[in-house]
């Protein structure tokens, strides 16, 4: 039986339009899990690799499967020479996110099982999208600059590996373990706008590709993952800035955003962001970039106490505030920081694909179809007159 | 104030999520409206750009109007060479509907007007975009063919041209009028799955073209663009069966589905079915391929009569059933069916583009952000507990 609801106006929020078994936030105390493990617990102990296993499979892998998800992705992460051939043709300026959301499609044309909706067959097609979303990101940084993407180095984990394609050069222990921990804290968030898009895409039936191309135009809207750049975006501009704190009280003044502080669903610190906060202050000291974190700290500061000040207590800073910091002081440029994000939430988003597919958590998985109240034109149930051309007037 | 509603399970079916002025179904009485006009008139008298002129400015065109309009799409119908110059890079067997939401973030790099979401920018980008979709299948078709693509010829109409860059020559009058009204038939239809989708990516600040792709993906599934040609594929496989109507009644009593019968919204015949019917019995005539305009009708009447046992009148032929034989006899590959679908609905999905974009129709539009009950795994407010890999056991 389908009941009519209306709830328009409001961007679906706070309507609960599925039923999920991959996450799970509760936004008054600030808690986020993945499959029933606290965020905190995963941020500290666990790889990227071993959260994306946890996210696909329902379970911790054990040391056995996960060297075999390990060996997967390694095996997976080549790309087809079609796609940097492409690549090479592109505007030097395209936008990676652009790059990167019109790559997904050529992904699925060499994929054997493109036409294998199993279950089975898309959890094989989950590990190649992980392992090769990092390789058009790194890929299309160097074919921009006029250098030759890197093959994989096979001696290096899934994280350094990307930081060796991005950057050309061996990373730390250090910036793999941090930019590793930040891919653990994105690598899922519920139904937040991109998974939403890719759970939608795919209730057509469309394949996973289809889904999660969708899913990261999605994120490259300002108000979902383009707030990371967004972030970094206020703090350069802000580094000559004398007078930060005044700046911060005149923005607020003027009912305007600080770019990642606030969130639709957190209404107190969102549970990601003291992890990125540490990091950055580590990170700051250890290149010698303190006056960056310092930045950011002081516009926190003034921010939380001129919210407070208004009884917005509610507002903190998001995921996005510190990761920003981070994935600079980790030599990230700007135009790359929202794919990043997409390289951690693939994780997410292909679990979120192959439950709405497989319709795990659903009683009865439907195409997401609303209704929308129209309120345009109305001349009765026959119509409006159509004139020929002729008799029209311009309006 | 946001009310909390549970809506899940369901699709959204029937959730009126947001108000729109573009377009009205009464799925009840088989009505459908596009800014105010019946389909009826704008199917006999519109032509497809003046159908497109009236989504986008909410008013038909005057005679003067349209023909601006109708030059600069004609201006507007060129492709960057570096599209063309990745298109042949990809595999020959690739899929177009994968070519095509990958070619459209593509589109964004060269726009001018990227990073301008005015109104008056966002209908001037919906104006490259209508010329340029079909550009983008004719060119795929030509190239996975080997052979180059054509320039756009000025002297024909927007569906004249396609049809000739599609298939080398130049088309029939017939033959345009009827693609032109197919283009007029399915250029939108409110807040269905791929429209939703468009709305969705934007609703994040996402651009035009981000949005457009995700719709294309939405568009590919079968329960939605895909299933014209899943059509073509059963009356091609029934083409030989000497016992249609037994293999429609075996179907029915299977519970499984006929292609092209039964809609999410019409409860009556599709206002736009009659149209494509009356073309395929013409077009069928014209071409000597009566056959196949005969077996759908056996279908549809073998198939009405059982749902008619089965107390399931409502079951009736959808914009689907006969629009397959149309293209095919309008000599259009069954892998292009969709396509078609795509360059027509282009003109709906800009138009809700705008919509959202502008929040011309909403109170206060706000990213699609919706909730999900979450039924997995749950061990406590503090989350389950993270073992060490050594201590797992494989589930």
């Amino acid at each position: 039986m389908t009941e009519l609801v209306n709830v328009k106006n409001i961007g679906l929020r706070g309507v609960t339009v599925a039923d999920t078994k991959v996450s799970f936030i509760d936004g008054i105390n600030g808690v986020l899990v993945y499959r029933g493990y606290r965020i905190e617990d995963l941020a500290q102990n666990a790889s990227f690799p071993e959260v994306a296993y946890l996210l696909l499979h329902e379970t911790l892998p054990t040391t056995e499967q996960l060297a075999d998800f390990n060996k997967e992705l390694q095996e997976a992460a080549i790309i087809p020479a079609y796609i940097y051939g492409a690549f090479k043709n592109y505007p030097a300026g395209a936008d990676p996110m652009d790059v990167l959301q019109s790559a997904v499609p050529l992904l699925s044309m060499i994929d054997p099982e493109r036409n294998d909706d199993s279950k089975d067959a898309n959890l094989r097609k989950a590990v190649r999208l992980i392992a090769r979303l990092p390789m058009l990101v790194t890929g299309w940084h160097r074919i921009r600059r006029g250098l030759e993407p890197l093959p994989t180095d096979h001696s290096l984990s899934h994280t350094a590996n990307f930081l060796y394609q991005l950057q050309g050069r061996r990373p730390t222990d250090n910036m793999v373990k941090v930019l590793d921990t930040c891919l653990v804290l994105h690598a899922d968030h519920t139904f937040n706008a991109s998974t939403f898009s890719c759970r939608q895409v795919v209730s057509t039936r469309a394949h996973m590709y289809a889904g999660v191309s969708a899913g990261i135009g999605a994120l490259s809207g300002s108000l979902h993952g383009g707030a990371n750049a967004k972030v970094m975006k206020m703090l350069l501009s802000l580094k000559d800035e004398k007078n930060v704190a005044s700046w911060v009280r005149e923005q607020i003044d003027n009912g305007q955003l600080i770019m990642g502080m606030g969130h639709a669903i957190y209404k107190t610190m969102d549970p990601r962001a003291k992890f990125l906060k540490e990091m950055a202050l580590t990170l700051g000291k250890e290149t010698n970039q303190e006056k960056l974190v310092e930045l950011s700290m002081l516009i926190e500061e003034t921010a939380l106490a001129e919210f407070a000040k208004r009884g917005k207590n509610e507002i903190k800073p998001n995921v996005d505030f510190y990761s920003a910091s981070v994935y600079h002081l980790l030599g990230i440029p700007m135009d790359l920081m929202t794919p990043i994000f997409a390289i951690s939430r693939i994780a997410g988003w292909t679990a979120h694909i192959i439950e709405e597919k497989t319709g795990e958590a659903q009683e009865k998985p439907a195409l997401y179809r609303p209704k929308a109240e129209y309120i345009g034109q109305y001349c009765g149930p026959m119509g409006c007159t159509y004139n020929p051309q002729k008799k029209r007037t311009a309006a």
